[in-house]
């Protein structure tokens, strides 16, 4: 394991890429605390060390792929503003890094996405476009929106720039750890965060196994990874709304070629390690961020006595409709 | 303002015994992150640096005093165990401090304490007598388990040693932030916190200004600050339970003398704060710990550009009945 990668059908961030990517978003984005919990290291058998990106701005870890990406914009492409179609946290991410940066943010969002959603991205003066609930809808106003505003596309995971973004997750958990963890687990939804981890894993700390962590309700990583070849979600239903969508192009072949195992949990698991982690930890953790604990308490045997990282990858919940209400 | 400070009854920690007291208790507690929100620094205008205790081991700031009172028990008292009433975070740190000595902890609480509190307890080993729900009874039972046992009664906040405990918080955070802020405030309730907190300020930031808040609906130290006597409370109804007790003989004449002012908060502010945090911060933070977010909420002129840190005291809450649902 060297300081290269293996280049598929686009180059991919190199190590110092990752490195200039931490540094230039350091003074917009969030150094989250590192945590740890006496009662889930007695739970688990292991010695957990958390992540809080639930406690990055805008609530999630996109806000590094996105702040990434708008700082690496022309100053052309700034003027014409970024776009997006997204639900979740890639929305209100990129709309408070584009305001940041006092730049215009276009987000198509689903007629049906939650209010909760839909006024975080106006919060961040994001411009919202609604369309009807299917991808096809998703992309065809976005692809309206873009043509209208000349705006950038930001993809919230299938973007060169947006991984290298989620990769500083890793590198900035490494510097505060000293010393590499025998596992690192974040969740898989498209896979941006879990390449980016990848990636700074080989190059940083290539002895630390990466596992993605997903919902058996939206499993395609898990299928993907045992069939060999991409098989994309189809119409999943899952508590943990950020994980439903599929793999993209840049983020398959990475995650196939260099995970360590994709491990998949129940819904049950999920809101036990989520009320856990609220309960114990004090913490605020939306669905999709407790996965990985999840995986973690439901693989004790894997775990037990390793050192792991486990990435709370975000905190944006409804807290007036919570799963154990 | 130099290195001592007047003594009244009981003779009061000196600037070496804080620093004396951080030093022993630093391999038991953990050092609580400092978080900023730039939200609430545009919803305030001031500057808010937030310390949290909310994620201190069991839940809340009262481990520190706890574990500084286990830790300078003689072998004899040690042998024998500690004692207290609480139906609080108290009782849960005493529980957990002396646990993890291997100390005997005897916790009488009353009959109608919370469950979630009870199990806490419990998880944390201790051994509980329940009593009526009054404070005559809790003494009784109290003497009564103390004649028994020959533990040693650990008053939640009228204990120099728990005084000491708690002040290290504000030693902690002013470590944390360097430079000392324009104002400090934390949570009233019996007064450990808000003591310790001005002794720190005294010996190591004697600029800074201390603020104690508390609930409208439980305002004894308001009361006794502004008659310039002691009132104790009576039977207060609040959300912020851990704010009902009044102020002890050793910790009102500390605040009587030094505290800059206190800011007394409806329910309703509370409430909101307690929201906003949650909503914004992604943590978890009982009602108490609310409060004096919303006495900066409520008092916006006093606080205005200024540098002021606000102390997150715990986050032991029951998440199945939260009070905006």
């Amino acid at each position: 394991m060297g300081n290269e990668i293996e280049i598929y059908n686009a180059p991919l961030p190199r190590a110092t890429d990752i490195d200039s990517a931490n540094k230039r978003i350091s003074e917009y984005v969030k150094q989250t605390p590192l945590l740890t919990c006496a009662t889930l290291n007695d739970l688990s058998g292991a010695s957990l060390v958390f992540k809080c990106e639930n406690l990055q701005k805008a609530g999630s870890f996109k806000y590094r792929g996105a702040t990434n990406a708008i700082l690496k914009l022309t100053s052309l492409q700034a003027s014409k503003g970024v776009c997006t179609h997204s639900s979740g946290n890639h929305a209100q991410a990129l709309a408070l890094a584009a305001k940041t940066k006092s730049i215009a943010a276009y987000i198509v969002m689903p007629g049906n996405a939650p209010r909760v959603k839909v006024d975080a991205v106006k919060g961040y003066n994001g411009n919202i476009t609604f369309c009807e609930p299917t991808l096809q809808a998703r992309e065809s106003t976005l692809e309206k929106v873009r043509k209208e505003t000349g705006a950038e596309f930001i993809h919230p995971y299938n973007n060169i720039n947006v991984i290298e973004g989620q990769a500083t997750c890793f590198y900035e958990l490494l510097q505060q750890l000293k010393t590499a963890p025998d596992y690192v687990i974040t969740p898989v939804g498209g896979g941006g965060l879990l390449s980016g981890t990848i990636l700074t894993s080989r190059y940083f700390a290539p002895r630390t196994k990466v596992i993605g962590a997903e919902p058996i309700m939206a499993n395609d990583a898990w299928q993907s990874l045992k069939a060999g070849t991409f098989i994309p979600s189809e119409n999943p239903q899952t508590i943990a709304d950020g994980l439903k969508t599929s793999l993209g192009s840049l983020t398959w072949p990475v995650i196939r070629d260099n995970v360590y195992d994709i491990l998949a949990v129940s819904e049950e698991s999920i809101i036990n390690a989520m009320y856990l982690v609220w309960e114990r930890m004090k913490i605020v953790i939306e669905p999709s961020a407790a996965v990985p604990l999840a995986a973690v308490l439901e693989n004790k045997e894997l775990f037990r006595n390793k050192k792991v990282a486990v990435v709370f990858s975000g905190g944006n919940t409804d807290l007036k409709n919570l799963p154990w209400n």
